[in-house]
């Protein structure tokens, strides 16, 4: 019932609606003066001006230029400032940790990652992000800093901010992600999952700007996903949203590290397939080769690489042919380490989905590669600092 | 991004949502006097007062007796008009129609229905549609009457309002039926998928008025669902969302009606249990035996239907799992034709469930069976209705 709940009438609601809709409007556009404002917006010249004064107060938006005169004075163009309002990126996953400053445009100013180890204590990876953070500050003066947003793996406690265990991360558990970073740098710091961070990206600057539905696989190490309903991100009740890794894809299938058995995880994950390639190839020894390097072999020609990866693609495709028949998404947005991997891996995928969705759900639906990239967690991880200010929270 | 989209901050907005703040009280609550009301909403008394006075011009209100008094004059009590405000549901399944006349909380005050078969014309259920109608809306006067929602089965184009196809009766297509019923009886007509309305049953009327993340599965003739992420039914990119009846539980399974194979349908409905339990008994001539009929021979201990219906509440739990593990729900909702058929379809269900889930999805999720029972159908159309009166359209 989408009355909206938590908040009354009010001019405080009212201004902030305008208030937000101006601001969307200059961070989709790239300049509008104050006359085209108030024409897209049916809001009186009056408003428009003390709205615009106080988003100058704030230093979130800026003057950019003159309109082309047609006859009186010359309109200024107004702009978002991407000068003085950054924020910054931290995307925490199985292998790595990257954090990077972007702007409020979403460009990314400063990037840098670091390798983090499957048996690493939760102090080195803290002193790993902290350092890193630190770096990416560097160059930018702290009051033009909004915030810290950050993508963490497995469960976190939202309310308490503290990231509670990561399967792929042992030792990384009860972490107070949030007392400790906003000690630490005196910023807010909000958090999301980090599969979800990335749907987010995609929301705020990658091929889903305008897309009521869609879904963001992240496929890496393990397998997650991030699910717009009705221009939503989703969270779930208990905030367990997209654990698709766990959907049992074989009923008598190999054991997962969630106590469970038959999980696409076992079968389509990075970690899979690493694994499986040395089994069956009896490199067990190989202990540093990763699903990249069973990937490059498929392409080499080696058989039983060849065919452990598109097994993995069939299973995949029947996941996500599980998401399209209960979602109806308009998108599937195919991200995370795997995701370049090309047809070896995504053309049995493909096939899968064709072969198992229904068809009335099919029509339309757009399967496409991620173009952020690598920069998806961190941008969407960015992403989360804005939406306290460009959204609006009832 | 969650800023009101297709609106603009102003008075009549704001009105709007404090007018629906009152409304939604006055439903959810049996009777409240003025200065409550503004207790609650922290209005002052002249805007209660003017929002009020509208309501009882709209005769959507009434007075209902007195607070006692705690000195001075005793404080009117104000309800929603229950005698005065009716709403038609209509309810088309593959074998059934249903229609009903439902006051503003939810008494169904007059029902009844009509059988429907495979092979009936469109004009022919159209009549009986019109007929059950005029027979629930007989001792209504028109101008009390709100509106008409119908839930629809298979594929519908909203704009339009045209019913396109429904796989269980193939003579049903292309019927525009906003146009017949807004011709005939000169009143607003609404409508949505028919599984999905009774989501909204529940939602309106049933377990789940104030749960942010339910499914609701509907197990009769063919199998449905309707979801509700974050307080919304859910609709998907092309309308399609819930397709679960054609998730594969069997990747060589039995052809299905959609075209494909394997499909949820083919093992787990009442078509399929029926059907079945036919051909392996040997019993095809007996064309009229139902996935009740099935049920009732697997409790008086019938080895071969036992099994079938056994083997479709695995699947069943199967399909529930994906659902589960892709969209975290608080509370999954049994209903439909087959869901009071009991521990012989339900334990193998709920056990698969248990089985197939993610564990950290699991927790404090609850699988209920529907109250509302063959009532959901007609209140959730009825519902359509009233989500154009107690709801913000932005």
């Amino acid at each position: 019932m989408n009355i909206i709940k938590n908040t009354m009438g009010s001019h405080r609601l009212m201004n902030r609606i305008n208030t937000l809709k101006i601001l969307n409007l200059l961070r989709e556009n790239i300049s509008i003066s104050r006359i085209e404002l108030s024409r897209m917006t049916k809001l009186d010249a009056k408003t428009i001006t003390n709205i615009v004064r106080v988003l100058f107060k704030q230093d979130l938006i800026e003057e950019k230029g003159f309109n082309e005169s047609s006859g009186g004075r010359p309109s200024e163009k107004l702009s978002i400032k991407t000068s003085s309002n950054f924020c910054i990126g931290v995307d925490l996953g199985a292998t790595h940790v990257t954090c990077a400053m972007v702007d409020m445009r979403g460009s990314v100013l400063y990037k840098d990652e670091c390798e983090v180890s499957l048996n690493e204590s939760k102090e080195s990876v803290i002193k790993k992000i902290i350092f890193l953070i630190e770096k990416c500050s560097r160059n930018t003066k702290k009051k033009y800093i909004r915030g810290i947003g950050m993508g963490l793996p497995g469960l976190f406690d939202r309310k308490k901010g503290v990231s509670v265990h990561a399967a792929n991360l042992p030792k990384w558990k009860n972490v107070p992600v949030r007392n400790i970073l906003s000690n630490k740098f005196d910023l807010p710091v909000y958090f999301e999952d980090c599969s979800r961070v990335m749907a987010l990206g995609e929301m705020w600057y990658g091929k889903c700007k305008n897309i009521k539905d869609f879904i963001f696989l992240d496929i890496g190490y393990g397998i997650g996903c991030g699910i717009v309903n009705n221009s939503e991100l989703q969270s779930g009740a208990t905030n367990s949203i997209g654990e698709i890794g766990h959907i049992k894809v074989e009923l008598n299938g190999k054991p997962c590290g969630c106590g469970s058995s038959g999980c696409l995880e076992t079968v389509s994950s990075g970690m899979a397939i690493a694994r499986e390639y040395k089994r069956r190839s009896g490199l067990n020894g190989l202990s540093r080769l990763t699903a990249k390097d069973v990937l490059t072999r498929a392409y080499s020609g080696d058989a039983t690489a060849k065919r452990i990866v598109s097994e993995s693609g069939k299973y995949l495709g029947l996941a996500i042919s599980h998401i399209i028949n209960i979602l109806n998404p308009d998108i599937v947005v195919v991200g995370g380490k795997l995701s370049k991997s090309g047809s070896v891996l995504l053309k049995p995928m493909k096939d899968a989905v064709e072969k198992y969705s229904y068809s009335g759900s099919l029509k339309g639906l757009k399967i496409v590669n991620s173009e952020l990239g690598d920069d998806a967690g961190v941008l969407g991880a960015s992403a989360l600092v804005l939406r306290n200010i460009f959204e609006l929270e009832v």
